[in-house]
């Protein structure tokens, strides 16, 4: 299934899409239960997805158009922050060789960190400038994959129940910031700094391993283009291996790491400029637009 | 005012110590509302600590004995990961300069990261050796400070009306795997690795700038000893800068970097071993003790 978060008449809804992505089927019309917002659905409906698809099915009721509603960050407001793989694709790794000094080029082991993101925005939205503390935004597009149900020391073979679905995630990050402060967390946490969507695709729509095209284009140029199934370190081992002695919850967000292609990696190096459109596309998943300020 | 989260006849509540801390007044009986836990009591009363301690010097009721509970950590479940300072003591930068390679050895800017802790250990409690992870569990005694107002883009000059007060961190940390994951986030985040407390003491109590003697035993053997004025990066400067562009909300946790003496600066490092325990101290706050499982 293909969820979005949709403003409509003044008020945002968790919906349900269907005939190809251009009409949204509101959940709160489709079950009895009131749901408030997507972390809310993904901790109710993560295991009801047989019983969901069979609702949706028998469904004759109103339908909202996709042109008269505005597409939301499918998750608003995380609930904790998202986690994050650095130089997780190889030809990525490489590319920033010169950023991040005397270590493994191509990492032995996964590097996370963390993003905070109180409030994501979604496609169509702006991205701030951040002028008086940043010269050097950077794009960075992502899968992100989404937690639907709690656990911890999670075994790699077990991974897929931990899953409820992927997004695309555009892992905004200013590398003056980055390189200041040596640790990545401040870099990437400013306001506006976290695009996602435009849609949540549950699992059952991607087979496993994820072998999905990203690309990520400026302007209309092509920078960034490869397939996850490039990945250094892939889903099962990351969601096994971050689980060991750590909790992942339910909505918890977890961002794979990105191709290479990002303006840092030029010479001179291409961050974004007001005004510049930046389009993040993932295979069965969508295009996530947005614009800078 | 101290503050303290305890368990009485099976129950956790919020409470206010007083007669030099041997007394608690359960936070529920003191004012009308009923508050479920510290983080709501900051929300509700951070900007009424007259108010409160008028309802103090009032209070006739029942008091409970210190030594009649279980003294908990003050915020068990902190709403958002602990935000943290890196090398912000010259004594320490040095000490672990081996660790952290090729940067500078004093830093120039703030270095903050984040610690998972969707559930910290209170003093008395036991941290958990996670041996099929790690084998080089340190210790790090940090001030921690608590936030008591939403705030962004913070002007040095306003930061102390952003305070709600003051607790103690110990910061343990898995320094096999920083050392392996690159970035800290995932060292720092193990279940049990955020011992916190054991009171809060509100901001009216303790002098700007804050000096306060900042301590650290194992088995009785001092390893760590400086005061809080030895920051290289302020609380001030701290608030100020971290709010540029990231909001700080109600109830966050800021820990402020540790002194030298963690095992690792040793040579060789003497890592934490079971049944070792570690006593955290600082002036007005009190000691934080805890015990490796």
């Amino acid at each position: 299934m293909y969820l979005c978060t949709y403003e409509y008449e003044g008020k945002e809804n968790v919906g349900i899409m269907i005939k190809d992505n251009v009409s949204i089927i509101p959940i709160n019309k489709l079950i009895d239960e009131s749901i408030n917002d997507m972390n809310e659905f993904i901790s109710i409906y993560s295991d009801k997805m047989v019983f969901l698809k069979k609702k949706v099915n028998e469904y004759s009721g109103n339908l909202i158009s996709l042109n008269d509603v505005k597409v939301s960050s499918p998750i608003r407001y995380p609930r904790r922050d998202i986690l994050c793989l650095g130089k997780n694709y190889k030809d990525h790794a490489l590319e920033i060789k010169d950023f991040v000094k005397n270590k493994e080029l191509i990492p032995k082991y996964p590097i996370y960190f963390t993003k905070r993101a109180d409030r994501t925005i979604g496609t169509e939205d702006t991205i701030l400038r951040h002028e008086q503390i940043t010269n050097e935004i950077d794009y960075e597009v992502e899968l992100a994959v989404i937690i639907g149900k709690d656990g911890i020391n999670i075994d790699k073979k077990d991974v897929d129940e931990y899953i409820f679905g992927y997004t695309i995630v555009n892992d905004v990050s200013a590398r003056d910031i980055q390189r200041k402060h040596e640790q990545w967390f401040r870099g990437k946490s400013l306001q506006t700094f976290c695009p996602m969507g435009p849609y949540i695709v549950t699992k059952d729509e991607i087979p496993s391993p994820v072998a999905l095209d990203i690309t990520c284009k400026v302007n209309d140029e092509l920078r960034q283009s490869s397939n996850t199934k490039n990945m250094i370190f892939d889903i099962p081992h990351i969601i096994s291996e971050l689980s060991k002695g750590i909790e992942l919850k339910t909505g918890d967000i977890i961002i794979t790491g990105t191709p290479s292609g990002v303006g840092l990696g030029f010479n001179p190096p291409r961050y974004l400029k007001s005004g510049d459109k930046i389009e993040c596309t993932i295979e069965k998943i969508g295009t996530l637009v947005n614009y800078m300020e």
